[in-house]
């Protein structure tokens, strides 16, 4: 028997847990999820620790019962975290979500590595304004420093004087504000590095977001191989600059032919789903492999393939099957607007066969979708 | 939402369940698997009920929280299987089960639906031995006619004089006599019906056992194409004369460039597992499709692929991974001598470089496993 870890905590139990604990049982690992909502979609393949976040006879009993600690959500309480990590590995380490929670310090990291990102500037008081403004320029993004997601706690601003207002519409929180890109393409990275530093990438992708939440990915993206290869090869800085273990994704813009970071993702990502049935390895097994200590798998695909996100509302499943080269992934959550319920993974040996497959499912994905 | 079956009963917890409930996870299906043993590898994806096959509580229990129930193992006590067919649909249906629990109906139904089998006689007396030598010749096989399962319940016969000794030694359970087949090579189809009569039926699997257990399984089988294709035609003889629904497997023997069939599993089958990598959809997402009333999904496979069995001992998951192209499959079952505890899958994009990683992953099972 491999003396590697075996027991895997999982913080949080959504949608990611599951498809992690979908990976982890047939590679003999045994998943343990905390989350403090009882209708987790994750209880279904492991054991449910269902508690709160400073519950810390849970958070022992949890570390007790595993022997390595990770995470599918990137919102952890620091608490939490630093609690679990006194008493087992937490992988990726601390420094993966310390980097990557702050927008400010994920930006300033992402150029550390040699990763080109766009003109920002930190906003934390009034004063602040001027500055961000002679540094962003006049059209930007302002975002809370933490905590946001799915375009969630941000403001586009199109002029000096929307500034101001856009950050009292976010409760003046600290701030990054970002100058705007006029992005060709959005494109993702998704990446995973192991225990002993090897790395294993994935093919570039092409995302593209409806109301600040993805609705579909396709991969391989259709860019300049050198273009694809440096996006890649910023992945793999990303991932070493961390000391990354697992899965992780980097957003990127493609403006003018040239890429332009955009955010870290310090675990598995949505814009990874197509890898369940488009990769030899899905992220789900890499991040399972690398939590475990175990080697990573092979990232190669067979032919292109693509994802479309269900939001809000389900078709019957018969509908997505019907299509050529679909397979349905559903999360077993109750639909509510706005919400992630599932998605469509799409598999063609040809571009053409899967641009058939893709506007067949997304017809069929925007006849059901509710945005919020 | 559908108006299909999503809450799906299978009788049997083993691995074979175990896979069935992953495949399920993401079809949106829920499983609930009815197994006396508490540690049923099943019970990690789904509800187990925990219960003796003769406690009517516990399958009225079990009849009404599923839509439809499903089988892992054929050898389901009949009388359960009565009680529960009088609740909620049972597919594939009970005449798969008995038309295949007893291996001269099998053969009669093969027979029956055009299938070549080689020359059987039925042993229920002793006034049956010198028929079944006139019929069958003094070279064949002895098997019981039921309960029978990798090379259990079977006396090979060498001579006239041998079969009553054997016959004795099989307890004079009513028997089948069968001749014995010189073959080449063993090979199986492995194949599913919709509910709507539908098929998908997958590549010619070639098929190596070791003193009786399946030990390794390569997909296609490299036959002539001619050959192939009347193995997967008698395969939907075999479907639409149960009128099945669901997977199953039809066993069969190549012998002088011709097919003989030996047995048919009315169930997913070992020789089907690397479909879970191989094919574009696996034996166990198709089965659980079929049985939920949903539309079956693509068999074809992207390059060549293999199982390995790992029984009676597992290696360092390590040791599976390093080899290229292969998955692990590990059932999560303590090792004891003869017992399947997980498997080996390996795909890859020529058949040389299968090969290598059948060489590699062959001494692997060789180096830890313990046949009994």
């Amino acid at each position: 028997m491999s003396s590697d870890a075996t027991r895997i905590g999982v913080l949080g139990g959504g949608q990611l847990g599951q498809m992690l604990g979908l990976a982890a049982i047939p590679l003999g690992l045994e998943c343990v999820f905390y989350d403090p909502a009882p209708a987790s979609p994750a209880r279904m393949v492991g054991r449910h620790e269902c508690a709160a976040w400073d519950d810390h006879d849970a958070l022992a009993r949890f570390a007790d019962a595993v022997d390595v600690v990770t995470f599918e959500f990137e919102n952890v309480p620091a608490a939490s975290l630093e609690f679990l990590a006194a008493r087992k590995p937490v992988r990726p380490g601390v420094r993966s979500l310390e980097l990557t929670c702050d927008r400010v310090r994920e930006k300033e990291f992402l150029r550390s590595v040699g990763v080109p990102v766009q003109p920002f500037a930190a906003l934390a008081s009034a004063q602040d304004l001027d500055l961000a403004l002679a540094t962003v320029g006049p059209h930007g993004v302002l975002k809370t420093r933490t905590l946001g997601y799915d375009g969630k706690g941000q403001r586009v601003v199109k002029s000096a004087e929307e500034l101001a207002p856009a950050w009292d519409a976010l409760g003046r929180a600290p701030c990054i504000s970002e100058a705007f890109v006029p992005f060709d393409r959005e494109v993702s990275v998704v990446a995973a590095r192991a225990l002993d530093g090897s790395t294993a990438v994935y093919p570039l992708v092409e995302n593209l977001h409806t109301r600040g939440i993805l609705f579909r990915s396709v991969a391989p993206a259709r860019v300049p191989d050198a273009l694809a290869d440096a996006a890649r090869a910023h992945a793999r800085r990303v991932l070493d600059g961390l000391g990354h273990v697992g899965t992780l994704a980097l957003e990127m813009f493609v403006a003018d032919g040239t890429l332009i970071a955009n955010e870290i993702a310090p675990r598995v990502h949505n814009s990874g789903h197509w890898t369940i049935r488009g990769a030899r390895t899905s992220q789900f097994e890499n991040h399972m492999r690398a939590v475990a200590g175990l080697p990573l798998g092979d990232t190669s695909m067979d032919g292109p393939a693509a994802m479309i996100n269900l939001i809000g509302g389900l078709p019957a499943t018969r509908e997505i099957l019907a299509i050529e080269g679909a397979s349905a992934q559903l999360y077993g959550k109750e639909p509510r607007d706005g919400r992630k319920v599932g998605h469509i993974n799409l598999v063609a040996r040809t571009r053409d066969e899967l641009d058939r497959a893709l506007a067949d499912a997304e017809a069929l994905a925007r006849r059901v979708n509710r945005l919020s």
